[in-house]
């Protein structure tokens, strides 16, 4: 059975020597350079725990991507590069070398992926699988919730119901034409938040913010801490979601506003800046879709009149 | 039953809003203003979970207070004032508002107790209690594990034993006298790291590590990682420990060297630097004791010749 320095070796090695001004993986505590002059310390963490939130047949490789790439997407939303990461792990007892040797590739792939290092961490014993991840960077300033004016468009950066649809179809066995199924299923494992666009877009937003509690909280959350309303035209659907709800018994249009766990920024811009915005976007390889604008004070509807419910993903309420 | 926004309302507004130049706790990540200039960023995580690190009698007060006290003595030991941390929260479901309560309660004494800000975190839900401390602070340089010279002087920041002999009383049973039981349940109950002697002596040390995994393990990392050998004349034990082991059956040097748990400073510094560093350890009110020396290349022994061995807290091996 492996210890916790075999643990903490197998995980390592995937990691090369860290440059200088950056303290070795192993010391008491982790050192990185600090950033350019005037630039405040960026910091974000979030917890990926087994029971809720790795779905059937996401391996640990998956779920040590995920991880980080739920702080990367919190990232994006606020324009800031990344810099480097800490994760704290717990294990259950007994956990295998091959277990472990999958969540150490996830770790180094998310790595590469987003360069960012990995710089220090902690490894305990859990009951389940807890992969909590602490993301550092730098900036003179970052994108609000609460910067939203009147007469500003909203944007997002994707389409949305995808990844709820894939987890119904890995929890609840909804069936699917094969082609919507991969890409639901690849959404759920293989999350990718939006890094490119969002450090594109950073000069430009006037606020934004990850969908990962579900488009209907983000609308929400950018509506009551800027103190606007919000009206939605349409909501951009992945090919193949409402054929999906339909045989399944669900609606298209709760699963893209309620369902959560999709990285998309959702965001707003002033109609004096939209043509850039869109323009960078596309530079990026990224669409930018606008669904909407601001109107009035307070709360999020449809065009049509619809209220749009401050409902999502919300941790011990479970799924809507 | 609490959802994941009450969770968080009950745990923040126990915190007063940040001072300018730091992001207000609720926005996608946390910001908190550059250090000094050349000063790198200084981060620590420890994770603490409920089965493995609360042992019985311990309430969720004090479980918060030692998360943070956990990364405040590796601060400690590296000369670094901590000036922020995150948490990361994993519960039970259907955790009782009163368990909240008594969490946020921890988190706020030691929040104000070491100075340091909280700014952000995470909460979800897990089988057991898991708190994860992230703590933040800039520094020009820390005091390495691996600065140790020969002829230098081996020093501690307390005695040795205390808290696995409170260990051994909470989880096994063990008996002791009135007194001796207090202190040593309260050392488990309320680890008392040693920052403010940490601070003062952060120009004087050549290498320093905190002993949270046991003064054996301390002692050998700084001989492996600075390339010395540590002779060690006397380890000092509290009052009553010697007692107490001879009533259970226990070894008293066992319970000193590879008990763990404990968060004492164990450093070197140079014949030169002694005096003034026992000086400034009285001036913050903190005994320093000189416990052996350096000498050779490799190995850490008693000096009567008896090896020390390279145990203690190892997770995943659990308790020697």
């Amino acid at each position: 059975m492996l210890d916790e320095y075999e643990i903490i070796r197998l995980i390592t090695r995937r990691f090369g020597r860290l440059p200088r001004g950056y303290s070795q993986i192993g010391d008491d505590v982790a050192v990185i350079p600090p950033g350019g002059a005037g630039e405040g310390v960026v910091l974000k963490t979030d917890m990926l725990v087994g029971r809720t939130d790795v779905p059937p047949g996401m391996t640990w490789a998956m779920a040590a991507r995920k991880a980080v790439g739920m702080c990367v997407s919190d990232f994006a939303s606020k324009g800031v590069p990344p810099r480097a990461f800490m994760v704290s792990l717990g294990l259950p007892a007994g956990t295998s070398r091959e277990k472990v040797e999958d969540l150490a590739s996830g770790l180094a792939e998310a790595s590469k992926e987003w360069q960012v290092k990995l710089v220090g961490g902690d490894t305990g014993e859990a009951d389940d699988l807890v992969i909590d991840c602490m993301m550092v960077g730098f900036a003179k300033k970052v994108v609000p919730r609460d910067g939203a004016g009147p007469g500003e468009a909203v944007v997002v950066s994707g389409n949305f119901g995808r990844t709820a649809a894939g987890l119904k179809m890995l929890m609840e066995g909804a069936k699917a034409d094969v082609g919507f199924r991969r890409s639901a299923v690849a959404s759920v494992f293989r999350p990718e938040p939006r890094l490119a666009l969002g450090l594109a877009l950073r000069a430009l937003l006037s606020s934004s913010i990850d969908s990962s509690d579900g488009l209907a909280i983000s609308l929400h959350a950018i509506s009551e801490m800027s103190g606007v309303g919000i009206e939605v035209d349409e909501i951009p659907y992945p090919k193949g979601l409402e054929k999906f709800a339909a045989a399944n018994g669900y609606q298209a249009e709760g699963l893209a506003l309620y369902g959560g766990e999709e990285y998309e920024i959702v965001a707003t811009v002033s109609r004096g800046k939209l043509r850039e915005a869109m323009e960078r976007a596309k530079a990026a390889g990224c669409e930018l879709h606008e669904i909407g604008r601001t109107v009035g004070k307070t709360g999020v509807r449809m065009a049509d009149g619809r209220k749009i419910r401050r409902d999502g993903w919300i941790h011990f309420r479970g799924k809507p």
